[in-house]
């Protein structure tokens, strides 16, 4: 039934598969790792999951995670975050892997690390990476947990002063780990070093018990997450040994001399890092909400056409408005995403190889605003395609709900969304200073900015549509920071009196920065694929300028006329992404238990597979009576008394 | 704490309190329906809840069915939908009440009804509403299932020819309910007569198990109404007497006469009835969770100011911008509801009582309109709500993922959105040929539709607001009809060339109409409270127009500087909205039972609240040890043999 939809694309698909995927390599290895999973009987995909308690869910997946220990590598950074494999929950080690390890890596002193790295990864040191706090999450330099330094006995006194200095949503802290990475203000003969990092024991070994003056447990049932046990951490004036401080940066003598060295930025490193994660890996549940709801669209048909034939829903206009602008930005994103951890590559090496902390502040810019804007639209993609496919989307065997349930969180964890949308803001206004000031310092990416008028013959050209999203940033910028100088006091200006201003501009930068990669993969890496490429590019360039851009209109940059160009050329460009669409969420190569869903099959009938799952395997039926008769005589038992 | 900010409010509460309701009766009616939850100790909010499996969730949510039955006169309409109040789930009755017993009344002969409606009233005769299939949901009238004569037997064969045609999703089918009002294809001598509805028992009264013919059960786990038995049901040429045909508007005798009678019309009535409901009692969910949302951010403390004391967050003017455009929102669709529901019960009160369906279209025009763009808000206001709560949003403590997860499917349910606003489009198509053709038919909402350009001084009132709407959706009218009129197959047209700005002129219409019902408010029932609504009005309006202008701009009918002075119109209107937040959400009376939120008490200290439920009431720490150990131990002993 697809193949027809599969032999009339226009572009060769294993071409665009590497591209998605960076190179053939990166593609070959997920195929490989996606195997290993789609021929595991563990990790067949059970719709029956989402009927289950949490605590069964919590063993299913400890199960898992043990299975897939005996088989991979799970230090391995190609296992450790399989993510878009691993649909019901990822595996118990994720968080002691891609944040624990990395942070010590970079925060201990290298007799440290000889002395705990080989029981990190063998899993006899299991952590937590102990920063947030009940009471303050973004705000990591007012932390309340204290260390203070006991002279009397060399040790650190670790404690909680009050419930909001509770640590609280550690993920893989509630049920599991024996260690913790606690940050706490440190504090020596009554003076206040800032907050630095502790790596202590909280469970005993044999008893797995709390250590004593530990108090944890996990903080209860949440949206997404479900199988990680996010955990809350107290200390009652709990001892720690001295070198339980990581000291790369500073050291805390036995007397109470306190020394600081080398670079503390470094420590940026760990938290590029899994920001960057957040880009590259989720970005790909947004395809993968895509692969469902186009498939499903082109198995399902509703209302018959003059011909009494029944319509199929990807032939809408209005199913197509709702699929194909996130199609096309899901392109740009991964496109966006793959050029962002070449930046941050290139940065780490810089940092760790010359000590160059050159681009860190660039680097870590860009990341922020791309992790903002990603992880938003990778939620916002999951809720449309569940939308766009009925009431089935909301089922979960279309394996549409739990994509957003997992994805939703990424919005407010590692950097609130908002948050690092200001920390891009901060950097704009600073690079719009340096275009007057010192111009040849402004890095190429935010050169856009020395100019807000744009001149241009076609606006739907994708060049044209770069140099129209980065006027429109720039102009916004230039507005935002007008508001922000119009008031004396600074900060109460930047909180108070133009954060919009300030947040709808660096909102409108990533648009330009994905279209300018969008551009360059396009020119410089896509062969047979660069046609259809093009079109997805001036979707997405329209979209983004349809849905913002005030710049523009302020200045009187765009008119009427051209909107509405924009508008009828991207109608006029749904049908060739139409033609497209099933090869081009097939490109990612996901496999029917990667989808996890039974309306999206490769090929077969998606309503059998739904009668199928209700009628044989949906748990909920195999009581033959069930219970619910004695509530239903009850009801009438009632009724004939009142 | 919050007292200071109860003190600064600008407008008597109660006041308020009473045009949220309707009226000062509405008001006490819901406060007296709260107070036996709240006093129940049944309905406390069990935080637990979501730690459960789908089985004891529904167990639990019979167990207080049956508790309100006998408290309370479910099959009172004040009752059987009481949702604000029941958030973790509605009572087994409910599709019952609102869905069944209203469809029986108007499709049922007055034979029929006498002898049937005591049993549908007791329980006696549970049943469910089968309309949905698995290859038909909004196109009801191609569905599969038939129902043909036998004339040797005087009886009906209904039948479910194939997997597609199994009736699926009808609420309490899939555990409990003893019949069924399914609709099919009525066939009589080969001869099809359209869809109808039957009366039919599916299970035994005795075993509870189905009857023979008859294949049902539960559909499986959704995201939302987790403890409602969505289910699916077929048929093998199971046979039903031939007064199962509910005969009102259709009689069949045993010869195989078909008569009907009547306007059919009517049955449109029992779908406005339920869409009404959507309307009315879901809107309010949306201000439940801006109860949460605002009483959370004046609680929460983040980043310190200039004199070192931490901001309250809401003091920030981005947290201000996600949630006062919501709030404003919110009064404008509750005005905007309690008007929908006066035109809907004059429509019904002119059918029923004078056989005039002259406002039928009308109503059921807005309706759809009203019932896609506030099923839509609501969703959409929940997740900004847990959005705008950091971390904490996330977790079900908060009481915001479950806000999201019931309200979402309500954007699917009881007629898509996009296809009841596309209803509503072409009743705009309609208006605007009435407006030339014959005018004075034009009923007086839909007359902004006979001008594309607006004349005002000053557009931040809110009446140059509500004209700039109508203005705008006037414009893309016309723009739509235009596209549409471009070919000349209409039907393929509508369906693939003009639907996007079909949909995109027909979704600016309650914008219009809920501002036209907000000033309505602010002029004829506002007595101390029009000042700040007339803000709110204001912050509404803006929002809607800096949202989607596409038509104002297309004709030039807004300028660069009008949209300047609107953006700054409304951030200078937030500092008022401000003052008064607190007593915006809290007049609408809700308990903190009925929030379900720890992080939104009336008075208290949300981190104590949070920590409590972690360590003390969490079932999942429970067990001293967690089995977590067993797969700790066995990580080890993986990683040693490797």
């Amino acid at each position: 039934m697809l193949d027809k939809e599969r032999k009339q694309a226009q572009f060769p698909q294993l071409e665009m598969s590497h591209l998605l995927y960076g190179d053939k390599e990166g593609f070959d290895n997920f195929i490989e790792r996606q195997t290993f999973f789609d021929n595991h009987p563990l990790f067949k995909v059970d719709q029956n999951f989402f009927n289950k308690s949490r605590q069964d869910q919590i063993l299913i997946n400890a199960q898992k995670t043990i299975e897939a220990a005996k088989n991979l590598d799970l230090a391995n950074k190609k296992y450790y975050t399989p993510n878009v494999l691993c649909p019901q929950g990822n595996f118990i080690s994720t968080v002691h892997f891609a944040m624990v390890i990395p942070a010590f890596q970079v925060l201990a002193s290298d007799d440290q690390i000889k002395r705990w790295m080989p029981s990190l990864k063998d899993f006899n040191a299991f952590g937590c990476y102990a920063q947030s706090e009940l009471g303050h999450g973004s705000d990591v330099q007012n932390i309340l947990t204290v260390a203070t330094l006991d002279k009397t006995t060399s040790e650190f006194i670790i404690h909680t002063p009050n419930v909001e200095a509770t640590k609280f949503w550690p993920g893989e802290l509630g049920l599991y780990c024996e260690f913790a990475l606690v940050f706490a203000q440190l504090i020596v003969d009554g003076k206040n070093h800032g907050v630095h990092p502790f790596w202590v024991r909280i469970r005993d070994k044999d008893t797995h018990r709390p250590m004593e003056g530990v108090q944890l447990g996990d903080i209860g049932p949440k949206m997404g997450y479900a199988v990680k046990d996010n955990g809350y951490l107290s200390f009652d004036h709990f001892r720690a040994p001295l070198d339980s401080l990581l000291n790369r940066y500073i050291k805390v003598s036995s007397d109470g001399k306190v020394e600081r060295q080398g670079n503390p930025k470094v420590g940026y490193a760990s938290m590029l890092y899994m920001r960057n994660i957040l880009c590259d890996q989720y970005t790909k549940f947004a395809g993968k909400a895509l692969t469902i709801a186009v498939r499903y669209s082109l198995y399902r048909r509703q209302f018959k056409d003059d011909n009494k034939q029944e319509i199929l829903i990807l032939d809408y206009q209005c199913q197509q408005q709702k699929l194909f602008p996130l199609l096309a930005e899901f392109y740009a994103c991964i496109f966006g995403s793959i050029k962002i951890k070449e930046i941050v590559n290139e940065n780490f090496n810089r940092i760790t190889q010359y000590n160059d902390f050159s681009t860190l502040n660039l680097t870590h810019s860009i990341l922020s605003a791309a992790k903002s804007n990603y992880t938003y639209f990778v939620a916002n993609c999951a809720e449309w395609c569940r939308l766009s496919c009925g009431g089935h989307g909301f089922a979960h065997y279309s394996g549409l709900p739990t994509i957003f349930f997992e994805m939703s969180p990424n919005i407010v964890l590692e950097g609130e969304n908002t948050i690092l949308n200001l920390q891009l803001a901060r950097y704009l206004l600073k690079q719009l200073q340096n275009t007057v000031s010192k111009p040849e310092s402004v890095p190429s990416y935010f050169q856009f900015l020395s100019s807000d008028t744009v001149k241009i013959q076609d606006v739907t050209t994708i060049e044209s549509l770069a140099a129209l999203l980065g006027c429109n940033c720039s102009i916004l910028t230039k507005y935002a920071a007008s508001k922000f100088m119009a008031h004396s006091d600074l900060q109460d200006s930047w909180d108070t009196k133009s954060g919009i201003a300030l947040a709808k501009a660096a909102s409108t930068f990533i648009p330009y920065f994905n279209m300018i990669c969008f551009i360059d993969t396009i020119q410089n890496k896509a062969k047979d694929t660069k046609e259809i490429l093009t079109v997805l590019a001036q979707v997405y360039g329209i979209t983004m300028l349809l849905n913002n851009s005030q710049g523009l209109l302020l200045k009187n940059q765009i008119s009427s006329e051209q909107i509405r160009l924009l508008q009828d050329t991207r109608e006029q460009l749904y049908p060739i992404i139409r033609r497209n669409a099933l090869c081009l969420v097939e490109a990612q190569g996901l496999s029917e238990n990667t989808l996890q869903s039974l309306i999206a099959p490769k090929d077969g009938n998606v309503y059998e597979n739904m009668y199928n799952y209700a009628s044989q395997d949906n748990s909920l039926n195999k009581q033959k009576v069930h219970e619910g008769i004695t509530y239903i005589k009850k009801m009438k038992e009632v009724n004939a008394k009142l």
